[in-house]
């Protein structure tokens, strides 16, 4: 998105008093966005956003996040291309997590995978079908 | 679970150490977890771990979390019954989050839905089909 047009957006007015009324937010002022491709289910990364970033991402429909190392707004994809085109936006029952349901280009992880969840700390077990208490 | 067996797992040993060096935990020591359906592939809801929480669930498959309102280890169904059997758990490409894919048992939301994430915030548009730049 041209800078004109990003400097245009935060001209627009604040998040809808009603929805900022229902956001609990993380000391940061923070809410933590799980992403998920909305057809095959994948969860793709996790970012966080503002209000800001929030009525960005509802009001444009691309995924819009607040960086915490970098200290600004990112729009996925605006420098590597591979976009997050917003299909659904849910908050859960306490106000504090936010699913965003999107259609990724590409790869989501900045290491070029399909998803930043790789690295697999427990496996499913082939023999685990089982639902008894083993414990 | 029993208490009994609950002060057992006390006793066993810290989370592998390895494994922690890679955890980037918040300032209050934890990490979300994002908690998903392993087959259906709905995300369910997000929690919070420390260290002793995801040794827990690594070493007994039952999803096992640090409440933060009321300060202590849960595991999710010991009360409700609504029990999650971890399948399996996955770090994300920044050792910040974590991605637990179980088999839930009835509701994983306190509230009595499946899901925690059935406030809709943006809706998915019928007629959104194109990728186009429309910015």
């Amino acid at each position: 998105m041209p800078l004109a047009d990003r400097e245009e957006l935060g001209r627009m007015t604040a998040l809808d008093p009603d929805l900022a009324a229902r956001l609990k937010r993380d000391p940061a002022g923070l809410l933590p966005a799980v992403v998920q491709q909305y057809d095959s289910g994948e969860v793709l990364m996790l970012a966080w956003m503002d209000d800001e970033a929030l009525r960005r991402t509802l009001s444009t429909r691309r995924a819009t996040y607040w960086s915490r190392s970098r200290e600004q707004y990112w729009i996925k994809g605006e420098t590597s291309g591979h976009h997050q085109y917003v299909k659904s936006v849910s908050l859960d029952c306490d106000g504090d997590t936010l699913l965003v349901r999107v259609d990724q280009v590409g790869p989501a992880c900045h290491t070029g995978t399909r998803t930043c969840f790789t690295d697999e700390l427990l496996a499913e077990k082939a023999e685990y079908a089982e639902k008894e208490d083993e414990l």
